[in-house]
């Protein structure tokens, strides 16, 4: 019998078919969505992402990014001709995030006290 | 010197003043939002919650709801008169998060195959 399942195929592995906890179960952590929010900033280097404010450890870093490629979220690519690093980019998949992270600025700006956006020009209110 | 500090000042120890990390720091992990959701779905009691399809693990359900009750994203009060049982309620900063929900919801939808809605009664596309 032939493998038709993709590597994307997590269906057995799913809490249950609620679309929030299978969202969850790729980005429901404390840094993944602080990542996408970096690619749509425009960064696009693991060095970058790195050296945000919140100091993602380089292993859960590592760890992130792979799950994302693994979900398509994210495609790699070479960072410039000639260039022996790597650079991500979001796909229309990742792309597609971009109200999850509108609707959390939102909500940080209106009820946690001194917030402050960092996505204004990427994605105005 | 007065502690002027309310509880739910945690600005000390916040990772950065992006909103949308302080949002993460209370609800980025894979089963909080859940919660949130249950409890727009009209679910109240401990048990409703551990009940949840997804099977929350009864000592991670305590210590989430002791988190959304120290940052005034749910209250708890008596499941009904004379009843010795506790529930719990959105506040309205609980409210508030139901864009981050249907944003995620919709996302998934769109995104990860053979996934259903549940909340379609509560907040309709």
């Amino acid at each position: 019998m032939t493998n038709t399942k993709s590597k994307n195929d997590n269906t057995a592995v799913r809490r249950s078919p609620c679309p929030v906890a299978c969202s969850l179960d790729i980005f429901g952590d404390r840094w993944t969505l602080l990542v996408i929010r970096d690619l749509v900033l425009g960064k696009s280097r693991f060095k970058d992402f790195a050296n945000s404010p919140e100091g993602i450890p380089t292993n859960i870093l590592s760890e992130r990014l792979k799950r994302l490629l693994d979900h398509d979220v994210v495609v790699q690519m070479s960072a410039g001709q000639g260039s022996k690093h790597l650079a991500y980019q979001l796909t229309e998949k990742g792309r597609a995030l971009l109200p999850v992270l509108k609707s959390m600025r939102d909500w940080g700006l209106t009820w946690e006290k001194d917030t402050r956006a960092t996505m204004e020009e990427a994605c105005p209110r």
